[in-house]
């Protein structure tokens, strides 16, 4: 909804962008801006704090043989070692008892707090590190060789390991003698700087004080043996102590690892000068934990990484957010809606777009994919046709009208009027094209049909024959040609026909006789069935995606060609039964239709002049739709959310589509259409998201590879397709049609309008707890929702009937109906179910909308869910 | 697993069951045993604490206009009022901040304490209370009024209410006046006997301090405008102070809610004597408190109430650990890989089974039902049908030794062999029979299709005519029925020939010439159609129990009936268009089929008498397959996670297979299998789960209704279906298959086996976090699981060959193949992959399995998991 126009809204909704992509990715592990898996973006120049990578080294077997083990990871969240199974367990929130906390704090307040120690390797910091303690020098030999003895990591190979019973295992698993040969496969996902910290913690039975002590390095070295991921270490941390019942050393050690991964505390810990800096950013985190009853939830439960952390941004610098305006609201709150809609089984699966979805772009040449335009622009035609007028030169007539109207409409920057296209305008159109999409399919399945009628075991279908032309004549010539089955006739007496079938007879010079010879059997059926396998087909595939099964590289690809796979399968079940299903008609030759014609139409046919006059009445309503259906496109492209970088050219498009009316209208070709859904396609296939992510951490929407070449290419592709006739041929309309359900069905369910309408059908208890819910009363969301059906079955009735000549007004009217909205609902409410017009954003108070006043905190609630780093909603997604 | 010879295991398990049910159920808001909604169970006679409503009033409106407001409820878990929306939000567990709940500590250790209060209303109590408040009296009677103040409740009314613009709709819907007048939908899902709590917080100016009151009633009475549901109160709390900028109040009050919500907290304070005891009560809640870092989960965010509450037992009582053994862990694996299997979005939509569905077991009679027995027992008999021997003596023979080797096995007590038909078994033997379901429904329709070949454009299928005998004999006969493609047929000169369809030529006299006269075009798509649409139908149809949409009636309604709604549309779509599909056959009499022979089988036939005695060698294979499909079937059905009341009776059941046996070849009737899918459908179809829930608590599997009354009707149903044969005459085949094939695919998805083998095929990441991986090695599994394909597809290909007559030894082979797996496995790998068998489990050590012994600690993880009420898992459940 930004215009180049629009300033104000659209700097500040721009400005918060910046704020939220630099605050508030929880990745960046300090305060400061920049987000390090951003870096490609060229934006973060400031110098920040590099993300850390934490360890926690479990002291075990005591009395009897000591040994380090790593049983507990953490860069975002927390990853546990499965000891049974020999594995990392799942990301996930770490989770910490109160007391472990506590007792972590008073340890140590009362230990060894070296910041900014010089140690050069593991032996000198050892060194530094007992040297404080008073032990006799026999134990502190001991307790120096126990702290520089190696460490059993676990390293995730990704191979299989050989199976050779229980106990064999697990020595091939741990790996003790060389943890640094493999490749640790958590390496590739650090970022370049990301630095070390070490846990040590466990139970020592010679110890009679518990030893806590907490090391910062002023330059990070890499402790050799000490962690699993060669990085320079930052923070050393020692928790030992005499045995005690309830393991706690192992808890305070976890402590002290979730407290070094919390940003706020880290943040602090690196700009700590002395032992109570220590504490005070300890008893920070304190105050700002969650926590959770312990008769409601069970501490050992394992919570999964959340879609999006917490804003640090939030927690440091509150006053941020008088900043940001209310612009945030649509796309968090289309976020939340796309959160609760769909089952998605880890962050990972969520990642959608690539080149690869291009392909499918390509496969819908224009001419073939249903649009609005393309189904409603002949209807301001069909009166000079159906009066037998020259048509053409008509057309030219109208389609230079329409050119001058959009080139005024340019000239006078009418674009501005988007503005007024809000969410409900937009949806409007997205379910007009969908429903379209659906009713032509279907439609043109039953037309199909009826084409090839069922054959009723009642029915006179059973006769045909071929009929030889003169009685007796070239009998001679006839009997030449035997058949197996001329007995059969010659039973009946008859010399002068055969059973061969319509065409081969047609080819000998008969004439097939009969009620059944032009009736196809098993056509009908055969292409209902391909109609639905090509799009179950193509609904399972894309969901292939978000299944769990196979790597992300193959559930990438089934899902990026889910229709092409689904077409492929169609031919191939076709070809193999070998139907005579009607398939895809390519012309042959690049030249006009009609016969007789030139490339040039000629103005002056053998119409009346006057209609080139009269021509600008239909060329009026036609403009109205063409200036909606690019400008409804482009505003959806132009979203804020694609954090597209380039402009939006809102007039020079509209100058373009002129021209190419112009062109295209001379030379008697389709007129452009912007087709929405391959727009949208195309754009969804660009996406950008961030790769190599931290355990637990979702990817990142970062932009849009914005160049001119993939536009270029899918269109000369499509000029190039005249040339596959030979190919395209083999295709048949049943699973195209399918095809086009598909991506109707695609188009509208991905719309709000359509979780709202389901929302009609859903008890209270089941319905999804999203912002919009939270905000306005569900009678008032129905009531928005029933208006919005009521607009569309208008629409959709005045489109069937012969008044559809008024359709593309009817099609502004629905801005009109939007503005006359705001005499229906509040503005708060409207801003929760639409967006707010031009006008209303003034009407609205700066701070604190109107029945919510007195519930002013409540939306500190809510107020989170604003800030989440955006990812683009696509209302019309197909591929 | 567990049988009455078993007494061990099966009352170790037993006793466990009892505990967890009795203790760790969440719903019971004390520790003491016994679960309010389970009271039906006739067991909790022991007196326990009220279940507590707590509801949170907060003041608003300082200093302008103060009113109280129901702004929080609790029972479970927390509710809160959406103020803009106007409803209660989706509950979810409670969330607080450190800070609330220290400030709320230290302003109930310096507030008013009132244990054992004896106000008998409102009004005594707030005089009570404020009597202890060194407040001017102006201030003190200004208080008073305040607290008298009817505060504002949102009652959810079902119904929809009016539209009038958004300032009016909030009148209405809070409903000022009348909060008692309609009848609380939340009352009725209080259990009996529950008590209610109020806590009121809020910002009053002209307090100076801050004023906390705690008051326990020693007789609750119901206080009568404060709280939303007419309850008698038991606490009372009230947190007032001067205004501060954080709105600390609110959070100390949700604070206060959340401590009284929890029941280890109510236990305490419901039995505190002074000031210390409380407080004792909040240091130990706050010593349980579960945290989350505040760079890592958002605060804000809502966590939906978990599928299983903490055990308050292990909060209490950590030593009746020790009295529950191994044998929990079988049921919360499997219960542990159904939460991760399937999306479930409410607890509410979990619930399964219901009396409707014995319709769909009756639509199944067994004559129509593969099975294995089914599939299988004609195979021993074949060699005398064969060889031409008289075939229903030879069977009479047969089932003479079958039973005779039943009682044998009944007499020996053979029936506790079932000890050693594990989980692997058990899979094996599903996987086998689902496999025989799918394999039989794809093979028929296959078959089908073979019948009714289709006609590709090439084949000579064009011709067919009505030839008329007699070469111009009766043509006056003929003649007169005429048609008007009579025409057709004089241009070729002929007058003893028609195009009528070939049965109406038959009946005419005529006989049918030509090469497509006994083609029947579209009836192999058709069916395939039918079939297709039969399956996805159920499927979809099934899956709407788990859909949001529509009241749970309807869902319930739709997803019992899923198989019959699918029959019934496939019957619709096949009537209307009046295609020549095959259809069921029903014999339309009841006598034997065999013409010529009685009921009663003469024992000696026309075989000679040595194949009595021989026969003795094909009954003792089929008395191997008859003991395992009834004993397997009976050991999955007597589990004890499904609580049945009554003994098992395996050898009861075996002596009457044995008598069935006998009857039904002395007749010549089918012999009896024992169906695992119907028996188990049957079962399913009769479980009790606990209704009217508190918000956010899922429903408990109660238990089976377990009767004789259903069980005797479907099977008097089924036999009364022979008079349903003009009925049954319309359901095409087609239809059956697909349901058949949609039973054999949800059988075999619903064992843990498919799941395993998913597994195969899942990158590591998204693996479920099941306790099975958390303690099995990956590797391990992946072997397990191969090495159970290995065995399905061996007993495949034996059932497929010749050789199949040995096939019921190598299913008994099965248990073989297990116990060999125990010198691949270790014991406690066997423990979570599979069962252990009666020998390994005296084997294993009391406390500890081999390699965990280092990391004893790490299974406190998992401990949790193991208490979880069970709910029973049914392998093979089709409807």
């Amino acid at each position: 909804m930004k215009l180049p126009g629009q300033e104000d809204f659209g700097h500040s909704s721009a400005h918060e962008n910046v704020l939220a992509e630099e605050v508030d990715s929880g990745l960046g592990p300090g305060p400061g801006p920049g987000d390090p898996s951003d870096t490609d973006n060229g934006e973060s120049g400031i110098s920040q704090d590099p993300l850390l990578f934490i360890q926690l080294n479990e002291l075990l077997g005591w009395p009897h043989a000591l040994e380090w083990r790593e049983t507990g990871r953490w860069v975002l969240f927390e990853e546990k070692l499965e000891v049974g199974a020999g594995r990392w367990s799942a990301p996930h929130v770490p989770t910490l008892a109160l007391p472990s906390l506590q007792k972590l704090r008073s340890l140590l307040a009362e230990g060894i707090v070296l910041l900014d120690c010089q140690a050069q390797n593991l032996l000198e910091l050892v060194e530094q590190v007992i040297s404080g303690e008073s032990l006799s020098p026999e134990l502190r030999g001991q307790l120096q060789a126990l702290l520089l003895q190696r460490p059993q990591h676990h390293i995730q190979t990704p191979g299989i390991r050989p199976c050779r019973g229980s106990s064999a295992f697990r020595n091939a698993s741990h790996d003790e003698d060389s943890p640094l040969k493999h490749q640790n496969p958590l390496r590739q996902k650090l970022p370049p700087g990301a630095e070390a910290a070490a846990v040590l913690a466990g139970e020592l039975g010679f110890l009679a004080q518990p030893l806590g002590v907490f090391v910062r390095l002023r330059t990070p070295v890499v402790l050799e043996p000490l962690t699993e991921v060669i990085l320079p270490s930052r923070f050393f941390c020692l928790l030992l102590g005499p045995p005690t019942l309830e393991g706690s050393y192992r808890e305070m050690g976890r402590a002290a690892a979730v407290l070094l991964s919390d940003p706020q505390f880290q943040w602090s810990v690196r700009r700590a000068s002395d032992l109570h800096d220590l504490l005070a950013a300890l008893d920070a985190f304190l105050q700002e934990l969650t926590t959770l009853p312990p008769g409601r939830w069970d501490r050992t439960a394992r919570i999964p990484p959340p879609k999006c952390l917490p804003s640090q941004h939030k927690r440091l610098h509150s006053e941020l957010q008088e900043v940001t305006g209310l612009s945030g609201r649509s796309a968090s709150q289309a976020e939340d809606w796309h959160h609760h809609g769909q089952h998605t089984p880890s962050p990972e699966l969520q990642r959608t777009g690539s080149v690869s979805q291009l392909c499918s772009t390509f496969t819908w040449p224009q001419s073939q994919t249903p649009s609005l335009l393309g189904v409603c622009w002949e209807m301001p035609l069909k009166v000079p046709r159906d009066h037998s007028l020259d048509y053409l030169p008509f057309r030219l007539w109208v389609g230079i009208w329409v050119a001058t109207f959009c080139l005024v409409l340019v000239a006078t920057e009418a674009s501005l009027l988007v503005r007024y296209f809000t969410r409900f305008t937009e949806e409007g159109f997205c379910a007009l094209i969908s429903l379209i999409f659906i009713y032509d399919a279907v439609g043109k399945m039953l037309n199909l049909i009826r084409a090839y009628p069922i054959q009723r075991p009642g029915s006179p279908a059973y006769g045909c024959f071929c009929h030889y032309p003169g009685p007796g004549g070239n009998a001679s010539e006839w009997t030449s040609t035997k058949h197996k089955d001329t007995d059969v006739l010659s039973v009946l007496g008859l010399v002068n026909a055969s059973l061969l079938s319509p065409p081969e007879c047609t080819r000998q010079g008969g004439y097939p006789r009969g009620p059944s010879c032009y009736t196809v059997p098993d056509v009908a059926f055969f292409s209902l069935l391909l109609f639905f396998t090509s799009f179950l087909c193509a609904v399972a595939l894309k969901h292939v995606k978000n299944s769990s099964l196979f790597p992300s590289v193959v559930r990438k690809v089934l899902s990026d060609f889910s229709s092409v796979l689904a077409i492929l399968l169609g031919c191939g079940l076709d070809a193999f039964l070998g139907l005579a299903t009607p398939k895809l008609l390519v012309p042959t030759e690049f030249k006009p239709t009609l016969p007789g014609r030139g490339w040039l139409v000629s103005p002056f046919g053998a119409n009346p002049w006057w209609l080139s006059v009269a021509a600008a009445l239909p060329a009026l309503l036609l403009s109205i739709l063409i200036f909606m259906d690019q400008q409804i496109t482009a505003v959806i492209l132009n979203r804020a959310e694609y954090r597209l970088q380039k402009g939006a050219g809102f007039h020079l498009d509209l100058f373009c589509v002129a021209a190419l009316l112009l062109l295209t209208s001379a030379l008697g070709l389709p007129w452009y259409v912007s087709a929405t859904v391959i727009s949208l396609a195309h754009m969804d296939s660009l996406r950008r998201e961030s790769k190599a992510c931290v355990p637990g951490e979702a990817p990142h929407f970062l932009g849009i590879r914005e160049q001119r070449l993939t536009g270029l290419v899918v269109f000369i592709l499509t000029g190039v397709s005249i040339f596959l006739a030979p190919v395209l041929k083999f295709i048949p309309m049943p699973v195209l049609y399918g095809i086009f359900l598909y991506m109707g069905v695609a188009a509208l369910s991905s719309i709000q309008f359509m979780k709202r309408v389901q929302l009609l059908l859903m008890p209270t208890k089941h319905q999804p707890d999203t912002l919009l819910l939270r905000h306005v009363p569900l009678s008032r969301v129905h009531l928005f929702t029933a208006i919005q059906l009521a607009c569309l079955g208008l629409l959709w009735i005045i489109k069937s009937t012969p008044a559809a000549i008024i359709f593309p007004l009817m099609l502004l009217g629905l801005v009109g109906v939007r503005k006359a909205l705001e005499w229906v609902f509040s503005p708060q409410e409207l801003l929760w179910l639409d967006e707010l017009m031009p006008e209303e954003e003034k009407n609205i108070p700066e701070n604190g909308l109107e029945p919510e006043h007195l519930f002013s905190r409540n939306d500190s609630e809510d107020s989170e869910l604003m800030y989440q780093p955006k990812a683009p909603e696509i209302n019309i997604s197909v591929n």
